[in-house]
């Protein structure tokens, strides 16, 4: 089914994304021309583009990139509102599956899709399988912070609604390994989120985790913050904001949704008066910049960490400019070695001292 | 060392608010400020002032409204770090202990004060008691909405970081409760805080405590909409949001510091450039009033819920602006008999059928 790509001989050398067409609330004209944006800033990357042949075929056709973009038949679609256990047992044949089943057969590095969550980590673990020694997998997204990097990473935020202290030290290891290699920081600062910085402030899981990923910094190659508060997710005291993924998905949603009212709020502070409309006018170009920094499509793309294989969950309401950013991470981390990295960060969790011998320590090297 | 209010005829008429002078980090010149503009507010409403009255008497002799003001001399002031089972073992003689002391022995209506939230509750709990049928207190916050009222209710938001599905449902009670007599709504819409809305999300105890509050609808006189989720904290389409307060102060410390980053990235674009400075001013009167409704001043006031009087926590770092905020909550839940009502809300939770019979099932008269 995707054996063209086969047939490109640069194989060995390009970088391969697979990305699922359909599941996008804007249909699979949105992600071609998302695609076609980051083709264009990614020449040495191919695409394999999973869907109904007959839908894409002419869509492809129309983008500047085509002879990069090969068109891999799934005629099935995986709908919103379909339960992720309906998937598992079903959905062979759909475009999902078919972009998952991609990355495991190696014929591309990283899968990114805009379809129903619960389906996609479903499908996802039960084609890639976990990485060993890891025990839940997380999705980690980028938050728009006061730092350098301009955003900081959160994980878990919605895989699994559990973590122990075990699975809290787990996701230090894997948010520290996406932030080296997906925001290019060599030695990302790790908080643990909790109610205070105080040393005897929330539950007892996190206080045995505080001590575990204190104790994993150095082979982790991060340095550990300690505690750190909902104020810090948009800060710039800490880089990756561990915490498990019910309190990670309320604080990512409380943070848009108070994100999106101030913007609204804003709108209509500028529509109020003749003069806010000149205003409007005026400050335009600097307000084009502010949106820039806060728009939710340029941090678009929540990513599944904890898999033999990396995927990449867009925002089902992306339009092109999300698309493409999501796609553009997709090639990030690919460049990065990035699933590879992770894979032997958290392979040896009980050998340190071993870790540390191979040069693997405090470096920050993967 | 409180007598001297019992010497106002007028008591059984007027509101006393009970404040703790001390414990802000502005001092307590900031709270006396807050307070004459309150008291300039509500002529009806008496003062009780406690601190050390060398320090107080002359910052209360040069405001307009000393004359309803009446200084309760307390030596001793807690400490932004004291820890909460130090005060309960040696508090007596400090401001804050006064200012609860006087709600305990009916001096007062409400108590105010900017002190250690850990120490403030922990006092509370010891001078006040839990009132009967509560388990777990909370402290409920505003939150600027969409809502014609212009402000959501969220508890908890840190008073106890577990909460059961009964003390969930005692939150649902408390915070319908108190958004009938704070924020003058008749029949609440509550809502219970999950990683979605559909009905096999969440964890275990979600369910039950779904499950409670919808059969609690009725006697609580409110209107029960099932899970939601941290979008809808900011949204229009929920009044009251329940939770526990681990995952309730991380949402509320997230959109706090999400609403500041987008504040502090505003301004940056309005200095960006020659064209935006002009604009910041033709737009400065708009810009205001968008600065009122996300003003955190305006929403000041944390409200100890479930004891046997009602405390307020003000913001450690109010300005007289965010103090005057708190101190006319207090005033308003006062002149609503707020504490009582709420104490015969959750009196009887076991009988509603008999409660309903009393007249007081569905129409939401508390």
């Amino acid at each position: 089914m995707v054996s063209d790509i086969f047939q490109t001989p640069a194989r060995a050398k390009r970088i391969v994304i697979s990305i699922d067409a359909m599941g996008g609330d804007h249909g699979p004209a949105a992600i071609v021309a998302g695609l076609s944006v980051a083709a264009a800033k990614n020449p040495a990357t191919d695409f394999l583009l999973h869907g109904p042949a007959a839908t894409l075929k002419p869509l492809v056709a129309r983008s500047a990139h085509a002879a990069r973009i090969t068109v891999v038949d799934a005629e099935r679609v995986v709908a919103m509102d379909d339960k992720p256990s309906q998937v598992m047992r079903n959905g062979k044949g759909t475009s999902m599956w078919s972009t998952i089943e991609a990355v495991r057969d190696a014929q591309a590095d990283i899968a990114v899709s805009c379809g129903n969550t619960g389906a996609l980590m479903a499908v996802s673990m039960l084609r890639l399988r976990k990485l060993a020694g890891v025990n839940r997998p997380a999705i980690a997204c980028l938050w728009p912070s006061r730092n350098v990097q301009g955003f900081n990473i959160m994980l878990d935020v919605g895989a699994d609604i559990r973590a122990d202290a075990d699975d809290l030290r787990q996701y230090a290891m894997m948010g520290a390994s996406y932030a080296r290699n997906g925001l290019a920081l060599n030695r990302p600062r790790v908080g643990l989120l909790n109610v205070g910085t105080e040393d005897h402030k929330g539950r007892a899981e996190l206080h045995t985790a505080d001590e575990q990923i204190s104790q994993a910094a150095g082979r982790g190659g991060f340095e550990y913050v300690g505690f750190v508060e909902g104020g810090d997710i948009p800060g710039d005291t800490v880089d990756v904001i561990v915490t498990d993924g019910f309190t990670g998905n309320v604080a990512l949603k409380t943070g848009e949704g108070t994100a999106s009212l101030v913007g609204d709020f804003l709108r209509e502070a500028f529509r109020a008066t003749p003069l806010s409309r000149v205003a409007a006018v005026l400050a335009m170009a600097s307000l084009r910049r502010l949106n820039k920094r806060i728009d939710p499509r340029r941090v678009n793309g929540g990513v599944f960490l904890g898999l033999n294989g990396t995927v990449i969950k867009s925002h089902g309401s992306a339009d092109a400019t999300g698309v493409a950013a999501a796609i553009r991470l997709a090639v990030t981390l690919a460049e990065n070695g990035f699933t590879e990295r992770l894979a032997a960060r958290v392979a040896t969790p009980d050998t340190s001292g071993q870790d540390a011998a191979q040069g693997d320590g405090e470096n920050g090297a993967d």
